[in-house]
């Protein structure tokens, strides 16, 4: 009864780049997990026409658990949470990272969307909530959440990345962290809100007014100065993330998005929106977000996330369980344009192949790569360059490095590089 | 320093149909909320260049909360659950009802996606599933979910509905529901997962094969027949929703997603697949999920949903807050391609407007829609129509009825009225 498997399966799938990376296309009618030879844990081959009879566990013997208004994950994916970062002696200051290695898909469930707090979670009543409008504006305005809800209102899909997200390939040497701490601090959700450039339409801007102050209701009152041109043209004050409204740790109950825009400039827990000539140089951006370089000179106001991509499996803390085939899946974005391409390589970048991005392909969101790779044993290196539809080319470390030296801290999109050794073993290294 | 208000506010926004329905373009410019006439709360409209100093509630005082690994909504969002019918004396029997009167987008998060549950939630621990694949097959397969997890996989933005949505728009009178009790088993969320026909390509599928039947390891062993030709298509063995592994209520750790299909077909707890020559006339076929007409005659293998909407907002339980200016919101989705167009009312059908659709409009997953409405306070009635890119078109409940009788129960798309009464409540009526 059995066919011969060798001629099907994906081992004789032409290879498109180094080291094992095969077209996904040359998978199809192809067998992937012959039995007991990848290790997998794919049974054993049953003989004849039908399966063995499988156990009857006890979940299958017994009513299960009643229905619950809102619901949890498994008890059994108790791992899958955020890992935090909190700087000692300030409470609910610091970040929470996304367990972007454990996901898969492009949109980021709500109780795991990375946050970056300056003093911790407000629980702010909806009801005694106030956004103000104020400033070079004929007619300043005061709105409570129910009012705001009144409005028309628009969804989009967009990430989110904080400015420091993979800060530590500024360092001299590769740190030793997993994709959820080197580069988790990404998220990308479905948000619905009111277009801001109506409520400023609304307000009335003076025509010399060129920026806004926007401000959080949290302790450190977060604020940053916003250039008038991007607040109107796709500004939301959004008010509901993933369907619901928004979660206490992404500005509940409303959050500024400016969507492509560095994290901490989606200003959560939004109260206060002044319209200004000039940039007000706020704390937020002086003391933090502005990016030293090697002549000790800073940029301030580097808006936009450059274009980015992260293999997040295989990566370190997800051992290989033996040669065989793999898929290669990650994340690629932009905050200037839809994801265009994404190359991977498994000999450090000495060859590539273009990977299936996951459609569809949404301007400033996340979008998902795969890549078919037959791993022989042997050491390789992983990574993935994205390149966006303006052209723009994730950058190799060594060249972002070269430009920007090692003080600087924001806007790393430098490419990052996995190793995996002879034992299964997934490691950050540089290349 | 104040404008004229009347003339760029929306009132003077051209009709596009009757009883107060406006183009959502001709609200560009205009303002919805001029300050004290919409009684939302809005303004009141503060004198002078700079707003009210806002007052400092307590937690913009003090540190906030402390991160957490896996977050939660706000204790100010407890309202917003799923509301669950339970037939007495069947623990874990029944459904649970999306709050979609209280959502907006298009994603439907986790803990709020709908559930069909014919015997509870069972505790499934994931290393001891199986997932057999077997009968005419060359070579059964039995499969871990790490082995499952080494597949190449798909993400795929899916609404699903179950069969008895809305089925009370058969009875003879109008219940009085709210559009979560009367409409609310429908969700749409990203699903990852493998591919079915990978699978049953390894497995090797004897030609003569048509059908399948899906077993889920619930205590009823819900069990389903599928054709040979929907697995083959577009089938997937779903690992992940919206990013995280599924929930315990949607089948961790592992269902059947048939896109389009009715919901009990997507077997949950998915724990073997036989494949058959014929349909195998299970249970769940013959005493469910049949449609009785009529005759006495009865409607089998009724498989895709069809082409549907529903007005959310406003909807029962949402009083309207005095004339002006609302946004119409809702939901439309159809099973076997994309949303086309949805005409929204508020004449009870004598004229007709179409909504914006929130883009992308994807297929098989719900689709938002909006339209923007002058409500002049006084009594009005709602309705929605949906069209597919196939020209399918939402029928009136009418013509449903008089087509199938009142003792029909499944597959209910008929077109959703509310009347909005002079004081702002919102009732289910027929049209």
């Amino acid at each position: 009864m059995m066919r011969k498997r060798s001629e099907n399966t994906f081992d004789a799938a032409p290879a498109v780049a180094g080291n094992g990376l095969i077209g996904r296309r040359a998978l199809l009618g192809r067998s992937v997990a012959f039995a007991g030879a990848i290790g997998t844990g794919v049974g054993p081959s049953l003989t004849g026409a039908a399966a063995e009879p499988l156990s009857v566990p006890q979940w299958s013997k017994e009513p299960g658990a009643p229905f619950v208004g809102y619901g949890q994950p498994s008890k059994f994916e108790a791992s899958v949470a955020r890992e935090t970062f909190n700087p000692p002696n300030e409470p609910g200051s610091g970040v929470a990272f996304t367990p972007i290695h454990l996901l898969d898909g492009m949109i980021t469930p709500n109780g795991l969307h990375y946050e970056r707090s300056h003093s911790g979670i407000p629980e702010i009543n909806p009801d005694a909530h106030r956004l103000v409008i104020h400033g070079l504006v004929r007619r300043p305005l005061i709105f409570t959440l129910d009012a705001l809800a009144r409005y028309p209102m628009e969804s989009r899909i967009v990430f989110l990345e904080c400015a420091g997200n993979g800060a530590d390939l500024y360092e001299q040497d590769p740190v030793d962290e997993t994709a959820q701490t080197l580069q988790g601090l990404i998220s990308c959700a479905e948000w619905t809100g009111v277009k801001l450039s109506m409520l400023l339409d609304e307000a009335g801007v003076d025509p010399r007014a060129q920026w806004l102050l926007a401000e959080g209701a949290d302790a450190p009152t977060m604020s940053r100065s916003i250039p008038m041109a991007k607040a109107m043209k796709d500004a939301v004050i959004a008010l509901y993330q993933n369907g619901e409204r928004l979660r206490p740790s992404n500005g509940y109950p409303m959050r500024l998005l400016l969507p492509g825009y560095e994290g901490n400039m989606n200003i959560k827990w939004l109260r206060r929106i002044k319209v200004t000539q000039e940039p007000t140089i706020t704390r937020d951006e002086t003391s933090h977000y502005t990016m030293l370089l090697q002549d000790d000179k800073a940029w301030q106001f580097y808006f936009p996330q450059d274009i980015k991509s992260v293999i997040t499996r295989p990566s370190p803390g997800l051992m290989m369980k033996g040669p065989g085939f793999y898929e290669i899946s990650g994340l690629a974005w932009s905050g200037k344009a839809r994801v265009a391409k994404v190359e991977v390589s498994a000999d450090g970048g000495k060859s590539w192949a273009p990977a299936a991005l996951q459609q569809p392909v949404l301007p400033i969101a996340t979008t998902r790569f795969r890549m078919a790779w037959r791993w022989d044993g042997a050491s390789a290196t992983l990574q993935s360059r994205a390149t966006d539809e303006e052209g723009n080319v994730q950058p190799t470390r060594e060249k972002l490095v070269a430009e920007r030296g090692n003080k600087a801290f924001y806007h790393c999109n430098a490419i990052t590089t996995w190793s995996v050794s002879r034992t299964g073993e997934v490691k950050h290294v540089y290349a």
